[in-house]
């Protein structure tokens, strides 16, 4: 039994949907479906998800709301047409919208079902369409497969409860289509996941149902082990491990959502990543474990827009708490922190620069400062963080060596080496400008 | 004008005080002389301060303080005899010895007291010994000499009016004798510094007068680029700067006391390490800056004796504050940690392992678990720090990956890279019996 996951791109127009429809049965194992909102048709258009956040906008702020919502009627509309179905459907989405925002007063749940109304209504359509085509399929409502979140809305957390619910699915007939993205608190209020949580839906129904495998359809043939923007037409990973995605997915690899794969984790179901154009080839499969038979590095993951604060006190080694003092701080500040290499008297700490706008610069340089007499205290901006991942790594002797002097010979200054947490990966700060040069040259070494 | 210090070895006999002498004698500008307590004589034997340790603690236990005693008393005999001094000065050091010890009752600062008269009675007994070679030369107490210090026995710390005190000195005719180790409270009661504090005497004393050179008189001709006991006759190292010393002195450069120096550093005083029985030779400079003449990389340090706790949790890198409580667990434990390395979903914490005993692991990790609600935690003990260290080498390209491949080349795994925050260091991780092979890799990379 295999859950399909369709992403944005995969269901922009009707056109992909018949794709999705041969994909579906062609293969009897995959009774499960999940799909996203209809995404970008071409570079510059606008996801339909995003179009009802606008119209949720507008809406709260008095504004017309005709534009927003005759572009998502018009999307809908076309591909209904498209697709040979029945036009009432139009009216019954119509119909929800209406439903939803005429409700007493505009809270943030009702902005989450304004978003979640992508998702769901081409969950609808694609159910017809298969119908259409002769097969058994339904449509089923996140509240009736039973996902729990709690109570946060944009940022919903499936409850454990729900996998003993979808559980219960499998002995449903014929093909289910599940809108992705949202889910039900306990007391039925629409919530939605984070940004890029139809990923996350279908992880929660693969766990659930403990599928085979669970199938990410996108746009891509397979994950890369580098950034294609950087290495053009870089190496296709065939096999990772979830520990090796996981990785790769904090810096930059956005291919799909990094904390979406978790559920399908814990237990233990395969994913396969593939190509909605191309399902012939074979994608890249993500699994617990994997031979090490493609040498130690897997992929290199690179990612801009970090900023340093280093500080130096005398004695600062003799000084029981002094770290946990400048982590505090930073909590105190809500900045979380990346890294914090340290050396005697001296520690840096590495965070995201967007939790570091200038006026809070200012106002953390000076807390350190006085709070913790240090004898200096800076900031370094503009950095980026590298990373080399894979397997076994950590084993494996000259890893280090191979990608420090991958560095050197692209004439990069390194940083910073964080190495000996992860047994998976190892990073690597640079200055900004020197990202590209740098992992250019880290695929010669490892891939080439 | 110069303040020359001499260690332990370099008092341990009347034989070694003629040399002393001598090389006081040599140079005029040599005025102030700080002395340790005599060291020992030949492989095996007992410094005379762990004699006045052993007999504060007979006497405190009730045991017969007879044995330390007279072994004290032996050795100032023969130093006094041979260097042909008058036999009323082993009275007196014996009366003081009373004197402490028939104090009302044994407080810590009594057992200060005793462990300062190591250096007390060898500071008078070289004073006399200069007076009888026909110079003026005087005994100065260390609160005559105005050296203030916290109520903190065993570790006390200088205070600020100390060095204006001091520099009243400069008008003292002749040379001055004092002894190093200790110093009063403003109550006037005896404190003595952590062990090693004759080198911080000195380094005050050098602050203090300003002296224009401090001369740290030891046992060996030179710092030496690593330890002798890893390489035979290693490189001498024949200038570093204060922060190169201070990273090195972290990891086993047991050379001098690794704190001592600050004083004189924050003075700027240029600091010397020479050779009592080889005064000719260049000795060691310590100085503000250097030229980067000798490469990027000036010494090697390592030590063993650390351990590691590793923490894993999903989503780590999403819980602000999970670095901090992690460090807070720490603190509340009385460990400081040396360095945390991260990954994006664990953490590692290394600490020595003299911090963590196995019933204090126990406890620690217990709270870890059961605090931090984390997937894994774990112990790993027998680690070994290597540390390179030269200035500049934040900035000289290639450096890591030199260092990087003197590991593979010697066939050691690294189990961590710690660098980023110090500009003059780079640490590296390894399993205790791989340090000697690592650090012979390293010397060779960069030595030879």
């Amino acid at each position: 039994m295999k859950v399909a996951k369709f992403g944005g791109s995969s269901v922009a127009t009707a056109e992909m949907l018949k794709k999705v429809a041969d994909i579906i049965l062609s293969d009897p194992e995959r009774k499960f479906v999940v799909v996203s909102a209809p995404g970008k048709r071409f570079e510059g258009d606008i996801k339909v998800t995003d179009l009802f956040i606008e119209l949720g906008q507008c809406y709260v702020k008095d504004e017309s709301i005709e534009p927003a919502l005759n572009r998502i009627i018009d999307r809908f509309h076309s591909i209904i047409d498209e697709l040979n179905l029945n036009e009432k459907m139009l009216d019954e989405i119509e119909k929800s919208i209406q439903h939803i925002l005429e409700a007493d007063n505009f809270s943030p749940n009702r902005l989450d079902a304004l978003k979640a109304m992508g998702e769901d209504s081409l969950a609808k359509i694609l159910s017809e369409y298969l119908k259409s085509l002769g097969k058994q399929a339904s449509y089923v409502n996140p509240k009736e497969a039973g996902i729990l979140v709690s109570n946060e809305p944009g940022s919903a957390q499936v409850l454990d409860e729900s996998f003993d619910h979808l559980y219960a699915l499998r002995d449903r007939e014929g093909i289910s289509v599940i809108p992705g993205f949202f889910g039900y608190t306990k007391l039925g209020e629409l919530m939605t996941f984070p940004r890029g949580g139809s990923d996350i839906t279908g992880s929660i129904v693969a766990a659930g149902v403990k599928a085979d495998l669970y199938e990410n359809f996108t746009d891509v043939d397979s994950v890369y082990c580098v950034n294609p923007s950087i290495i053009k037409h870089p190496k296709e990973i065939k096999k990772l491990t979830y520990r090796e995605m996981r990785e790769l997915s904090y810096a930059g690899f956005s291919v799909f959502h990094d904390e979406a794969l978790i559920p399908a984790f814990k237990a233990q179901i395969p994913v396969c990543i593939k190509n909605t154009n191309h399902p012939e080839k074979p994608g890249t499969m993500i699994v617990s474990e994997r031979d090490a038979t493609n040498g130690p590095v897997i992929g290199i993951a690179s990612d801009t827009g970090f900023a340093s604060i280093y500080v130096s006190k005398y004695l600062m080694n003799r000084e029981l708490g002094f770290g946990k003092n400048l982590l505090e701080i930073l909590v105190d500040e809500q900045i979380s922190f990346e890294h914090a290499p340290s050396g005697i008297d001296d520690m840096s700490v590495i965070i995201r620069e967007n939790q570091f706008p200038q006026d809070k610069e200012k106002r953390v340089v000076q807390r350190i400062r006085e709070e913790l007499h240090v004898d200096t205290v800076s900031v370094e901006r503009d950095l980026a963080m590298i990373m080399i991942v894979g397997e076994g790594m950590n084993s494996t002797i000259g890893v280090a060596s191979r990608a420090t002097e991958a560095f050197a010979r692209a004439n990069v200054n390194i940083e910073m080496i964080n190495q000996g947490s992860s047994e998976v990966s190892m990073m690597f700060g640079v200055k900004s400008d020197k990202l590209v040069p740098a992992v250019k040259s880290l695929y010669e070494t490892f891939f080439k």
